[in-house]
């Protein structure tokens, strides 16, 4: 079977020839587990930093032998475990770049084909969504009455933030995103009030305008820097979700404290601000994911994918969703959806 | 009647020589309000930064008109209220440094004066009190199990932070605080579990030392570099209580940020953190006062007390304050309790 590894330790950007293709023996189904076949892939900003060994600690994979993290969608093709049949669905964490993988017992969630789109569980209903559900229901509590402002508007974590908090009665949400297209996205597809473009002299002031009455919430998905911005347009007792770091994945902070916020300005503002990792909510995938499938049957929660189909095009769409050119969730699709 | 005034505009720490006695005449009694004889008189460090206009924007008293701003507790000598009379006692958060104060309706709190010592009012049950009460209860919501760092630990506010947590059913109690002597205070008449001296070479591993499981919940006092020392020592999940920022209450940043907090380690620790100002918690003062009042009858809650008797010795305690060279909370004795 192919499976895409790194070509060599990674200590920048990764580019589409940082990676190599190998063809390597179907792995066998663990005794205690299943034998996937790999249908959607899902690629994410993060794995930037993974591959790096710059992620929550965890080492990188062994360039020319493992293959690249990354959640899959897939169809289970062997299995020696209870309640699980060939021909099931599951999502995991734990797949990767390859054609086949083996999962070991808990390594996954048994899905519901008939929820939703397959793919999308790689995408709005995979960890962007998660993360985007647990960040703006679960810590900031959105409700009526809030107005949202969300950075990396048009990215599946960003648009499914502003998406939920409408649906949860937020009065006004405001996206953030670099170029006109992206924009275009938020505004049109995901339905945000208004998209303003980083990209462009005087943002700063456009987005004062937007937020006459500031914000109540911010969602900050990109830097200390933007996540100052949001603070200075913050109602006293604003809730800030603190959620990545996208703009420094790439680099490291020459600051002497990285990525300062001010603490002053919190208290000022007495802000509360919480720090989310999506993987305290794993436990609450299934919950999340019964409620988005509905939003998602209802129209009420659309989603953009920028898919590519074949595995050997994920080095390609992984350098375009590092340079941030990927038009909406980057997904692979590595093998057919019917076998 | 005697009232304190600044001498000049102030650009600095203030020290005894900035402030001026003036003997003016004894104000009337407001149509809708009492005539107060000041009693006890709190001195608290943000007034250092109050006096040169950098406090919550507040402007600074006009210099040999308007007397320093502080809390008082004092004694109804004349009233035009429903409810009040004369001899009644309240406080006041609009007193300042005078003998006598005229406060209109709204202005006060009436006090229950056998519910704990009339000083008290002007300390543990007065602002400070109310400040810790708020943010370890209110915002951090602190229970069973929980292990409290603060600093500040021998002040009024960090000390009754560490009192309560110890009531509320904190498993550990750590103070910091700057001398040993300081540090006697926080251990034997706090009842911490440890204090640490901040001026003894590395401090930062005794710290560590005390804390082997690490915190839970910081109640941060002094600046973002103390936070982040806390934020080195924190579980994951940990809540941090954004209080206050002595150490610079006195000095201008030069920082590009001003008191940075690194928003990577918020993240990855899932750190969640609440700015707070007391003036949020003045509406529940009374709920504060009867609970804190009942620790203090059963010898739960105790306090020190730096007191000094007459308003003249106000400039002195007040530069010794400045100076961190108070011991416990600083409370001037204007006039006697039994007129």
């Amino acid at each position: 079977m192919k499976l895409i590894s790194l070509r060599h330790p990674l200590n920048s950007k990764p580019v589409a020839s940082d990676f190599v293709e190998l063809d390597i023996p179907t792995p066998e189904c663990p005794d205690q587990g299943i034998l996937v076949r790999v249908v959607h892939l899902s690629l994410d900003p993060y794995i930037g930093s993974r591959l790096r060994g710059k992620h929550m600690g965890e080492a990188p994979p062994t360039p020319g032998v493992e293959a690249i993290p990354g959640a899959i969608v897939g169809e289970v093709v062997q299995s020696n475990l209870d309640g699980l049949s060939k021909g099931d669905w599951i999502q995991s964490m734990e797949g990767g770049w390859q054609e086949f993988v083996s999962l070991k017992e808990g390594a996954f969630r048994k899905l519901d084909p008939t929820q939703a789109p397959l793919a999308s569980h790689a995408g709005v209903l995979g960890m962007p969504g998660l993360t985007a559900w647990a960040g703006i229901t679960q810590l900031a509590n959105v409700g009526e009455g809030d107005t949202v402002l969300v950075n990396a508007a048009a990215g599946p974590v960003g648009g499914t933030v502003g998406q939920i908090a409408r649906i949860k009665g937020a009065e006004r949400v405001v996206g953030i995103a670099g170029g006109a297209e992206k924009c275009a996205i938020v505004t049109d597809t995901y339905g945000f009030d208004a998209c303003i473009d980083y990209k462009i002299d005087g943002w700063e002031a456009e987005l004062k305008k937007a937020l006459p009455d500031g914000l109540s919430i911010f969602f900050e998905n990109v830097s200390a820097d933007m996540a100052i911005t949001a603070l200075d347009n913050a109602r006293t007792y604003a809730r800030g979700v603190l959620c990545g770091l996208a703009a420094g994945y790439q680099v490291q902070s020459q600051d002497r404290v990285p990525n300062p916020l001010p603490m002053g300005t919190i208290i000022g503002k007495r802000a509360q601000l919480f720090g989310l990792v999506v993987y305290d909510f794993y436990s609450k995938w299934d919950e999340f994911a019964g409620e988005a499938g509905k939003w998602i049957q209802d129209g009420k929660l659309a989603f953009a994918e920028d898919r590519e189909e074949g595995l050997e095009n994920a080095p390609a769409l992984f350098e375009r969703l590092m340079n941030g050119q990927n038009r909406g969730k980057a997904v692979v699709t590595v093998s057919p959806e019917k076998a």
